[in-house]
């Protein structure tokens, strides 16, 4: 479960005065917050304690985290020249995230340890809006009116991204994640010629250096599915627009089926366990039609979420026995 | 184009001072700022000055919408005893706005006017969360732990609509719009069984007072057409996210074909209009898969659009023929 730590008090206390992207290259502290929700509940893997844009940050790119806000650039990032003197991301850049992938391994034992960055269309609307946008009008603009330009950034971004998943992938995580989180502001065939191209290039590099699986995942892409799967995806992530089984149908009809991991809402784990119970249900009998599913949420824990209604849905997951019930019943 | 107005010198000149709510209770202002883009544009339909919220706070609720926020609630209504406390909405409180209404009608002339209010479900998540919410899970929460407060919350909420929209009628205006923001949060399950039903008796009670056209629009809602046409809909507005066509397919999978309006991607007026005029094209030939399609834009206008580039796509769209080429050419 993503971002699990965000409702946990000792995660809180872990990152009391310390910064977020700070945190992220203090390889004891990542260990530790890593380890929090897996001691705690029990998961299957953990998720490397990390944010989308560390891969700019790691190369040398201003961006800080603002605390409620999100990722905030130095300078926004919106002509060739901009673009020109983007730095690339040197692998040496990684050494505190491989530091602490290595321990978490060697912590962790056999359970799987994922890694991830941002995908190339996220990490550009950050770059050219200059942080967190409603409606990505920069990006979208400079999109269809300069593909010239919009090539050259998107090239970048990916060779950072890459770099950054394989350095992961070398240090030892055993899953790689491509989150994409803004694809769902585009049309499908905004998708498929402006971002998919960059992503699925990320995707292939990464399987040129690893057999490791690779999960892509982005939110409000119910329209996107079989798109995001054809760029590349050994697992595909989905939101909780859709039940699992129709994402399968979508999935299927564009490469064939896939492994899915999710999809809970995240914000019904608000409400009371009897009524969050039923919901959890549905997603493991709908997860059915995808075999090797990985119950999940469909977003991240969000950080008022109550740590033992997580725990709850940890125990119900492991307690399924999916030949228990016929599927939709 | 909804909040073409947001954009215009003219319109924050006059809102100088006032704030919105106090705005839409002020007839003369609403006639100056509803006619200001009829003026400019020469569109061929105007929509009234107002808010979506405008129906609460004329109910007597403590609401207020703060610049750069939205709708902010005095309290939060969660409780039986909260829902209970609701005021209904006189129709005597709507004075204002008919005032203002039959004062644009008087200088319309031919040119429809256009009422619009709050679906229950976006109107209900104002309520619940207090205000403008991500996601939306205070509210979630509710609706799937609580289905008699959400069903008393909701109803009284419909009459409130359901009476805003019959006083615009009985007024002048020729179509009304149910604008529902936030269903798209929402799965297709979720929506047909927690939102669809409020909004269809919003839908049923304009049918019972006048045959004008109702248009029913929510944003993120490519997954829920069909059921949204279902819930009542002479006319269907889609936003950006799927082709006219396709958007067709889907609503007349569910209910037949149905008039379209929309669907430009706002955020793409920020470029140059070099690279606009093909998307406006495409979506006007898309368009012909709707007999009836009213050219508009798929959300609302954004504050920073250059007032030329609206005024160089209604041109385009008055000079469009669609007896000129192909479907999809």
């Amino acid at each position: 479960m993503r971002q699990a730590g965000r409702s946990l008090p000792e995660y809180r206390a872990s990152r009391t005065g310390v910064g977020m992207l700070e945190a992220c290259a203090m390889p004891e502290l990542v260990t530790e917050i890593t380890l929090q929700p897996v001691r705690r509940y029990g998961v299957d893997a953990a998720v490397l304690y990390s944010d989308i844009v560390v891969p700019l940050a790691a190369a040398g790119i201003d961006v800080r985290i603002e605390p409620g806000v999100g990722p905030v650039m130095g300078r926004a990032v919106r002509t060739a020249a901009e673009v020109d003197a983007l730095p690339d991301l040197d692998p040496a850049a990684m050494a505190p995230v491989g530091e602490a992938i290595r321990m978490l391994v060697a912590e962790l034992g056999g359970t799987p340890l994922i890694g991830f960055a941002g995908a190339p269309f996220t990490l550009a609307s950050y770059l050219i809006e200059g942080g967190p946008s409603r409606h990505h009008e920069r990006t979208k603009a400079l999109m269809i009116s300069d593909p010239g330009l919009w090539d050259a950034l998107l090239s970048r971004i990916a060779g950072i991204a890459a770099t950054a998943l394989v350095a992961q992938l070398s240090a030892g995580v055993s899953v790689v994640q491509l989150f994409d989180s803004w694809a769902g502001a585009l049309s499908r065939a905004d998708y498929e010629r402006f971002a998919a191209p960059y992503s699925a290039r990320v995707l292939a590099e990464v399987a040129e250096h690893s057999s490791a699986p690779r999960i892509h995942f982005g939110v409000g892409t119910a329209e996107l599915l079989g798109s995001m799967a054809a760029a590349g995806a050994d697992v595909m992530g989905v939101d909780y627009h859709l039940p699992l089984d129709e994402a399968q149908r979508r999935i299927t009809a564009a490469v064939g089926p896939r492994p899915l991991q999710g999809n809970l809402d995240p914000a019904m784990l608000l409400a009371p366990w009897d009524a969050v119970a039923p919901r959890a249900l549905d997603m493991l009998r709908a997860g059915r039609a995808a075999p090797g599913h990985i119950a999940n949420l469909g977003h991240g824990v969000l950080p008022q979420t109550d740590p033992d209604q997580l725990a709850r849905l940890v125990d119900l997951v492991h307690g399924f026995d999916p030949a228990d019930a016929p599927p939709g019943q």
